[in-house]
């Protein structure tokens, strides 16, 4: 039973009488009332992160990939609480001070304060991540509209490259290899955008389980399909060198995830001011398809025009 | 380094510019403008719980624990978060059910709330929980005056006993195994004076950690010391039974922690109309001791008006 299923068959009833959880259907929770969006994470060593090699690398990735659930909401992250469970190894006097100055680097960045958390031993590392900021509205998932186009900000699949890197599987040159790790490491969050969504969005998700599963979750309560040109998905002229020359199939670098990328529809009559705020804030913005009828199925069209099958669907947490 | 030097040396900083973290240094976050108040704890299986044989008495043992940092804080809890971390052992269907059930357990009893959460896959089981209200003050730490008198809300030290029957080092009669592991995992939480506590209380704390090391918490930016009468902290006639026949020794009872009853100082003034207020709610709550100056250093009296020598502090994150 994966995640999803898991959540629905014993949890939503729990949080039925409270609009404001989103029936646990979507990244955030939001009071109306109170203006308030907060987003839980954790993160486990082995599992969201390869180890504990590089700390400071692994709190400044967690830290954005938490803050990227408020950011693709249309929400400016304010607060954020750190949880940390780890043992003697892991919080070495070194490594402190390590986490430490990364937090100190991303507070400044994204203008974020710590307020809280708490640490513990355990044999296992992990860390829980709260964010949270304030807002009058988010932008929800399943508010998808027929015909809206599907667009995603920045480039996909270079996170994947950098994994493969990091876990040996290919082998690059010295310039590639630090491009690929720092894009694993540091995905580049489009804090800029955050509140133009709100107008120009009508569903939107961060995609860190992989672009068809993310897309598939944010209309998983509609009766709608879509359809995704290949060509279309942005990627970086670094990963373009790995496809052609085989090292990586493009689908597969982005169905991986962990890109945390925004990925939103709108319907076709905003596609003037997308294109406006795009130059403006000068973030990339790639309209890579459209939502589609329930009878259509969804799916992924190849250069040649072909429809791919999908095998992997991206990252899903199964127990 | 145990848990406190370890926030102090490293993250106070990250905080230093939001006042609403309370330097780290409390219970809770509170944002005054907004009325926000949240506590965040990690709960990790062979440290802060035994083991999961029984998951609906170790949910309910840990969603009162974060509460009560509420509570005690004058807070009544609105929202709660939970993300766990566990392996196909942990969550089967059965076990899902308990958890589900017991939760759902909790928000009728309290008045609470699932807004969200995670699961996670790990080999070591672990829950964070989130618990989070809405006030427009609180009760700090730190906020002790000279002379004030020292409170306790309850009974101390039946979980100790029930911590000490579940470890199999203490053997007991059928009803009094019952009563002592009931108590250890359902703390008698006083939600009925939670408001209440913002006019009597000038500072407050819950016992997570044992009497003494939390009252040590509870002042320690403060130049104040503290004098308790061993013969004036509360216990049940069960306990009581304990330390008559010797199985157990009151000391070690009371300054294990894990009572999550609310320990508070409050100007003498104040006496009568806490005996009111006690009286009205029908909530035991007990006068202990007084802060002192801090040229007297921090004592408990013993029956025989002799000061005892603390060596079991209570409990202590270490890494």
């Amino acid at each position: 039973m994966h995640e999803f299923e898991l959540i629905n068959k014993y949890f939503s009833k729990l949080s039925s009488n409270n609009k404001s959880s989103l029936k646990l259907n979507d990244d955030v929770f939001f009071d109306k009332s109170k203006k308030l969006v907060i987003s839980v994470d954790t993160y486990v060593e082995g599992i969201h992160f390869i180890n504990f090699m590089y700390p400071d690398l692994v709190i400044k990735k967690i830290i954005r990939s938490s803050i990227s659930d408020l950011i693709c909401k249309g929400v400016k992250p304010k607060y954020y609480f750190i949880s940390g469970s780890g043992n003697k190894k892991s919080f070495t006097k070194k490594n402190l001070e390590k986490i430490s100055k990364s937090l100190h680097q991303e507070q400044k960045k994204f203008s974020i304060n710590l307020c809280g958390g708490d640490t513990t031993f355990s044999k296992k590392l992990s860390f829980t991540i709260i964010s949270l900021g304030f807002s009058d509205k988010i932008v929800f998932r399943n508010k998808a509209k027929l015909n809206d186009d599907i667009y995603v900000t920045g480039n996909l699949g270079d996170s994947f490259a950098g994994l493969r890197v990091l876990q040996k599987k290919i082998h690059l040159n010295k310039k590639l290899t630090k491009y690929f790790i720092n894009k694993y490491f540091h995905p580049n969050l489009h804090i800029a955008i955050t509140k133009k969504l709100l107008a120009i969005a009508n569903t939107s998700i961060d995609i860190s389980d992989g672009l068809t599963s993310d897309l598939e979750k944010l209309i998983n309560n509609q009766k709608l399909s879509y359809r995704l040109h290949l060509n279309d998905i942005p990627i970086s002229k670094n990963l373009s060198k790995l496809i052609d020359t085989k090292i990586i199939r493009k689908i597969s670098s982005i169905t991986h995830g962990d890109d945390y990328q925004i990925l939103f529809t709108a319907s076709p009559s905003k596609s003037k001011i997308i294109s406006k705020t795009s130059k403006s804030l000068g973030i990339k913005i790639s309209k890579i398809g459209k939502i589609c009828t329930y009878k259509e199925k969804s799916q992924i069209i190849n250069e040649n025009n072909k429809k791919i099958p999908l095998k992997n669907k991206g990252y899903l947490h199964r127990f």
